[in-house]
């Protein structure tokens, strides 16, 4: 394995954190905070740790999609574990484990939290909470690979280890193109709707921090209450840019270049579509009653499923209490997931197309046995590699999740607790049920089960196997045996 | 679709049937109930059906596999719907939804009861109870191709879809020679175990029908607490045997055979027993304390897992009260299920090996891309074609279960309740959790939720697609059309 260039890579990614820190200092001043000097002196931590890691540069810059996983899966890590310093400092959060739960939930978008009384932090650190969601949903490597020229390397590898979804399209002739648009297309959005979100009358600070929260299809309220304190245009807006969010940006990507036509027909992002408006409709008809006005059940009905589909977190009702089915809809869509090529997280829509047809052809190789066509998508033919991706994607899903449950069942809490924790945090929601539903939080669980979920987390955002392959003994054994026996010849060649 | 081979089948299967209610009447002669005409009198409504639908030959016995999907399908309905009929004549389930309830529940080896007081029973209707788990165990249609020449087709077909498992290992030249070896090892592996139950002191009756129970992996008992109420020494009889019908068949043909080195290197049945094993150990470590001796503990813990690994569904206990981390365990065991080709229910741990095995295959390829090899098991290559059914079977597990489980969820009982019931239906265990553990029953639900369950019964004893098949409307609306076409040409003729 190329070590070198793994160092190299992560310590521009701390450089670049050490340069996001900039913004919550900025906050800090502007709200006159002592608190800023915890960022301050974080920020100075990361750029001497960050120096000192790209002082030499790597005799090589090969990379395959091994070392992909591993930088991928290091530098997110790297990211958690720089990024909850702060915290700890101000005292704001003063256990470890919890702060990196906190940030490690920031970073992967998923808004989990273990915060009872978010309304206590400081404006910095609510900052830097929404923050790491902003960063986090479109991806740090992504942005490295749109600023910096890592030449010669197979880019590309680093890509797919982090952008969600089974493939990665090409979205310009050059990796680092792709990565340009998708920042260009991921900011201007973000803009949008912080301007939309200011003509609600909100103030500066929550537009900002809710855009970022929605952005990174987060979850991460600046209010105790999430969401529901704001205005119904405030929540409109919210419903609205977390659908958009969670669209594939390929889809933007074709209507910027005139190709309206190409996005309308892209199955992924239809069937999306069709899965929300379903499940607005039945949400609708279990929330709605006499007590609760038309307008008013669909407006929480369609920003929870909105909210629950892209795995964003936010809530403007606490829809533990909802009736069963309205639930099982939720619990259902946690797993379905936003687009590929999104910011959103879960499975993703595009598996589940891919796999709804994979049944239909097999039930109809069940009556044709000759007439098999292949599987396609969008008029194109599904690679065998796309499928194979799929299939393992699927068993990794299971098995981890199986092991997560297992693991934190220990503690004795409920089995709603536990399958939705799991469920919100491998998928990158944030809320579940029953315990840490959108009125609780995580907060309660052992040392032991955050660490768990901390996983989980993880890997939900990198889509599995990165995280699985550093954890994977064979990858570091014949990395430690590469290097012996390096040493050994050197060792050899000086004695001749 | 060759319809005529269809119905003379499914006469078949019927008349079937008619011979083997033969069995509960003479139950109630030997213990002089009236209840035996009801059996007596459903006997002579199968005979007359299946003479009738047998009397017409049909003109080709071709037969692909949508045939053998649709008959298989159909044959088992039939059987549900023939042999509740005593149960409401009775009047012991008057209710039809019940009584196919608990009939399919029967023949599906599930043994998920809405009967709350078994007791109750008349002698006669608790044999024919137990009798339909063992009959479904093996299979009726395998019984059909061991005495029924069906010359001409492609038997396999049905074989096929009735055999639980990704593939089917033929064990003779013939099918029919196959169909009459699992007979023959399934009889005589039963009578072992009535004379190991008799020695235990049980009634003749008890040793019966605890033996048909455990056979078919099926988990009717005929007293309210299950096997609680049996001495150490039968329940530790009754976990062996569990664990001796989770096995592969095709292990004891190689023992018949004095190929005793095969049955010890098939994987599947390996890392079944390890599966056990760890399964126990966990189990034994949660429920052991103070108040519980050691032995009492191992005694408890291996019966359980025997119980749930092998969907069974007997139980000693009410592990709804154990400890969370326990239950867990035997939930996830519930998934896992037996080994193809055994009577058991589940995923199978055939599947789960293939799937374990592919993602070890991904990882390596991580490592090493171009130097990928051949998915093995029991040293020779997996198919291509194997792999995709396991992938489709995984696939429409999921679509099933989470469209079960949001059908349940409208009535409103707990999330652990409406889990664990589809999991223990389309599993074909019997208990699960909370409302429908140990202690409790299916009576409960509604008839709606009655029939979702039925079909997961279904489905999961016939490996998903041949119910699927059977409800998916292109098989029916090309039969149609093609009916259509061919009547028009008659007519054509005629007029010519």
């Amino acid at each position: 394995m190329n070590i070198s260039v793994i160092r190299y890579i992560l310590g521009w990614v701390i450089k670049i954190e050490a340069v996001l820190f900039i913004l919550p200092c900025i906050v800090a001043i502007c709200y006159g905070e002592m608190e800023g000097i915890a960022y301050l002196a974080t920020m100075a931590l990361c750029s001497v740790t960050g120096f000192i890691m790209t002082l030499k540069k790597p005799r090589s810059f090969v990379f395959y999609l091994k070392e992909g996983c591993v930088t991928t899966a290091l530098s997110w890590i790297s990211l958690g574990l720089f990024g909850c310093i702060p915290f700890m400092l101000t005292g704001e959060i003063p256990s470890f484990t919890d702060a990196l739960f906190e940030t490690i939930s920031g970073f992967t978008t998923t808004g989990a939290s273990i915060l009872s009384d978010v309304e206590s932090l400081s404006y910095c650190s609510l900052f830097w909470r929404s923050f790491t969601h902003w960063i986090g949903g479109m991806g740090v490597l992504v942005f490295l690979l749109a600023v910096i020229p890592l030449t010669g390397g197979s880019n590309i590898n680093l890509m797919r280890a982090e952008s969600p979804g089974p493939s990665v399209g090409k979205l310009g002739p050059k990796i680092r193109d792709t990565a340009r648009l998708l920042y260009i297309i991921y900011i201007s959005l973000t803009l949008l709707q912080i301007i939309l979100l200011l003509f609600g009358g909100v103030t500066f600070f929550d537009a900002l921090t809710t855009a970022f929260g929605t952005a990174g299809t987060g979850g991460f309220g600046i209010k105790n209450s999430s969401i529901a304190g704001y205005s119904p245009y405030v929540q409109w807006v919210v419903t609205v840019f977390m659908i958009l969010f969670g669209v594939n940006f390929n889809a933007y990507y074709y209507v910027l270049y005139r190709k309206l036509r190409n996005a309308l027909k892209m199955e992924e992002v239809r069937s999306y579509f069709i899965i929300i408006f379903v499940a607005i409709a039945i949400v609708f008809l279990c929330i709605y009653n006499n007590t609760m006005g038309v307008f008013s059940a669909l407006r929480h009905s369609a920003f929870q499923v909105a909210s629950i589909i892209t795995t964003t977190g936010f809530s403007t009702v606490d829809f533990n209490l909802w009736p069963e089915t309205a639930k099982m809809v939720l619990v259902a869509l946690m797993f379905i997931g936003a687009c590929a090529g999104s910011t959103g997280g879960g499975i993703k829509v595009m598996r589940f197309v891919v796999m709804f047809k994979t049944v239909i052809k097999e039930l109809s190789a069940y009556m044709h046995p000759k007439g098999v066509k292949k599987l396609k998508v969008d008029g194109k033919p599904v690679e065998h590699e796309v499928l194979r991706s799929i299939n393992v994607y699927m068993i990794v899903f299971i098995i981890i999740f199986t092991i997560s449950l297992l693991l934190i069942s220990v503690e004795g809490k409920s089995f709603t607790t536990n399958f939705t924790a799991v469920a919100a945090t491998i998928n990158n929601i944030g809320p579940g049920l029953d315990l840490v539903g959108p009125t609780g939080n995580f907060g309660d669980f052992s040392i032991f089960s955050k660490f768990v979920l901390i996983f989980d987390m993880l890997a939900g955002r990198l889509e599995l196997l990165p995280m699985l392959i550093l954890f994977y003994p064979p990858v570091w054994k014949e990395t430690f045996t590469a290097r012996v026996r390096s040493a050994h010849k050197k060792k050899q060649n000086k004695s001749k």
